[in-house]
């Protein structure tokens, strides 16, 4: 699969069948998004949840109504019953099924959510010469729940759960000028230096995602993450929703650069 | 003397030799800039080495001309020989003379610069409700000299000098953002953390100013500082050069947040 097919390509792939697995890596320069599906009653909710928490939570997209299965902002003929590769099912919070297309679990009440990745950021930080130390390692990025808490709305609450990257200092003071240019994307990182500070007893075991080499002269840096928003909802155990498979997102037609603020 | 008094008011004290000290804490919200004076044979030197260090050597006016002693980017009827509230004359890099007016030392091949202040960005800190611990604690900021070298240009070289505040690391990466939209005033800042890989031996030992307070869990962050032209300067050992006295500043009529590029 090639990095230069367009998304709208990609996504007439994926919708045939023909793509089921990870997005990573494809459809270089346009923004991949994680997928969130709730009943309208509990979409609300989630909306002042995400509206609440634009770090860990950032929403790029959310579908014009309830029902409504076509994303114009994800782009051209987009469809997300079928355009995603791998689906999960989740009924009271115990995800019950993993599928290819989702057009027999649709229902006319349910919303769609876009919420920015941070494969976005990366790669203006790649752009701008720095290393990520987990795509360095071929590794998934590693990832730690801590004790910072999100502000609750509704029925959904829980803690931040941020990704590490590490940098010397004065690439991470570079780091935090490229992503505070991309708040739909995490933004700026909400912590460095010291795990223990945001609650995170040993850095060498994550939570999400797999340990990284973190040099002398390096300092960890930690990015509030999109898996904060999933853990709030295995907290919340809606009666129904439906996500994304870990690495199976979203390609839209919307540039990266598009996301940066300025 | 009223924080309230307009620039042009102080400078016609200063001018009448009514006000002849430092200018800390006078005219908020307008910029302060440091002063430069050297013959146009070393004047060019001089801005090409502020060009190649914009972070510690902030240009934000140079005189139309040589020999030209109003500044209109400074002020209504701005005159660098008189508007300045204490002046050091350098002949061979030895400083011969502290006055309060520099009109019998005024020269047609005379050049000057203002380049730009932290109290600047400091401004914008507090108002955004960070701390600077050296104005908490009534003291001068703390200065060090570092192993970073700057770029030379001409006969001007030497090492960066940095100013240092500490943080805890959410509100360091705040000052970063904020700092960030200053390059004017140092921009963001060089390093945080270890003083050692920045060449300090003792946070604890200034080269410059006092000593502060670093509280557990806060990280010292350093900025490239108005000094290392100063230092550039003795030991380039210019024949003749003028420049502020430390702390007397030139009061511009530039609101501060005119310095910010967004």
């Amino acid at each position: 699969m090639s990095a230069d097919l367009t998304p709208y390509a990609l996504r007439q792939k994926i919708r045939s069948g023909e793509h089921t697995s990870n997005t990573s890596g494809l459809c270089t320069g346009f923004v991949q998004a994680n997928v969130v599906i709730l009943p309208k009653d509990w979409a609300q909710d989630f909306l002042m949840f995400a509206q609440s928490n634009p770090k860990p939570c950032p929403v790029i997209a959310v579908a014009p109504e309830a029902g409504a299965y076509h994303l114009p902002e994800a782009g051209k003929d987009f469809d997300i019953r079928s355009d995603v590769p791998q689906y999960r099912i989740w009924n009271d919070g115990v995800m019950t099924d993993e599928v290819t297309d989702i057009k027999d679990y649709w229902r006319d009440d349910l919303v769609t959510f876009l919420i920015g990745c941070s494969f976005s950021f990366e790669e203006a930080l790649i752009a701008d010469g720095l290393e990520i130390r987990n795509i360095a390692e071929g590794v998934n990025v590693p990832m730690y729940r801590t004790n910072v808490a999100c502000k609750p709305a509704g029925r959904f609450s829980g803690n931040t759960v941020v990704s590490m990257r590490p940098f010397k200092p004065a690439d991470a003071i570079r780091m935090i000028q490229i992503c505070s240019r991309f708040p739909s994307v995490h933004g700026a990182p909400i912590h460095f230096g010291d795990p223990a500070a945001i609650g995170i007893a040993d850095i060498n075991k994550t939570d999400f995602g797999d340990p990284v080499t973190i040099k002398a002269g390096e300092v960890p840096v930690f990015t509030a993450c999109g898996v904060t928003p999933q853990e709030a909802i295995a907290q919340a155990k809606p009666p129904f929703c439906i996500t994304h498979s870990p690495g199976c997102m979203v390609v839209t037609d919307m540039p990266n650069s598009k996301l940066a603020i300025m």
